[in-house]
């Protein structure tokens, strides 16, 4: 026997698929998923199936919800003066956890890349300008990643709505709290400077 | 918003039980999943379904299979003089890796514990002693792992068998192939010098 019978292997290779999973990994969640009893494998199957049939995306924001319009889009206790654009639905919670944050969001599901070929029509960002045209918004923060394609997006989306006479905000870069001055990289160095405010 | 939707922390919840999958990868895993197309989830699901619905244990050496008895202990080709008695099924993946032990194999699932309550009838043992008893082997091969609980296994079950005229091997503790002198504990060192061989 030189391989795994083949329900197994098949299991392996399905669960190698995942982000962070290798091959080592994969297997020792196989062998503890064929350990666990009946309910609970079905448990962990039908969650996965029934979180794919039931999660879509918001057709305003384009957040992650199990209804239409999302939960925060209809919550009328939100500030619909703010929308707070980010890269992905992570993003949303994780914003949402700092639990400060009572405007609106907007989820572009990617930035703009011309290495990738990712242009503007390729991500979420044709419904932001529809929303900005209809809606009350003030301020646009613009909270994608610090990175380049995170940084060129932001720019790209600042340029569009400024002329319109819409607030364009970008979160700010510095050092991580609880972080050190002596490990943090001159980038990041540089944007703490710049962004100094008087205490 | 302070909670993911219901599938969407259920999908979490129920990927956060899995060994070595914390919060933060739970939910990367749960954002992943939702971004894949439905044949892939189905895949990914009915795999996990599939996988605890066909495989079991072989009621001859305990081993994982889809068939009875397992592959190996049906391979006509393989030596019956010799059974090695492993801890857990993924043991018996690793020996077939070397791809030179060509016996039988027994599979404990566990391995002796009086601190946690397991005592040798808590384990796969009679069925091993049966198989002595009945079978044509001559030696066993003792490779529970090289633990407290392990070692203590591996002395009870070559006290156990002895007396019977079968011959108990235990494998060999030293250096990793591969591994440093200087950064290996003591312990291993001394087994190691223990075990010399000529050369």
């Amino acid at each position: 026997m030189k391989n795994y019978a083949k329900p197994l292997e098949k299991l392996i290779k399905e669960l190698g698929k995942l982000p962070g999973i290798g091959g080592k990994s994969a297997q020792r969640l196989a062998f503890h998923i064929l350990s666990l009893d009946e309910k609970s494998v079905d448990e962990l199957a039908d969650s996965i199936r029934e979180a794919k049939a039931k999660m879509r995306y918001c057709p305003v924001c384009g957040n992650l919800t199990d209804r239409e319009p999302c939960e925060i889009c209809a919550d009328e206790t939100r500030d619909r003066n703010t929308i707070c654009v980010v890269e992905s639905p992570k993003d949303v919670f994780a914003m949402e956890r700092i639990r400060e944050y009572k405007g609106l969001y907007h989820v572009l599901h990617g930035a703009i890349s011309p290495i990738d070929g990712i242009g503007p029509d390729d991500i979420n960002l044709k419904s932001l300008i529809v929303r900005l045209q209809q809606g009350d918004a003030k301020e646009v923060i613009l909270a994608t990643n610090p990175t380049i394609e995170g940084e060129a997006t932001a720019m790209y989306i600042a340029r569009l709505i400024k002329p319109a006479g819409i607030k364009a905000t970008r979160i700010a870069h510095g050092i991580p709290v609880g972080g050190d001055l002596e490990y943090t990289d001159e980038v990041t160095l540089l944007k703490a400077v710049e962004g100094r405010r008087e205490i």
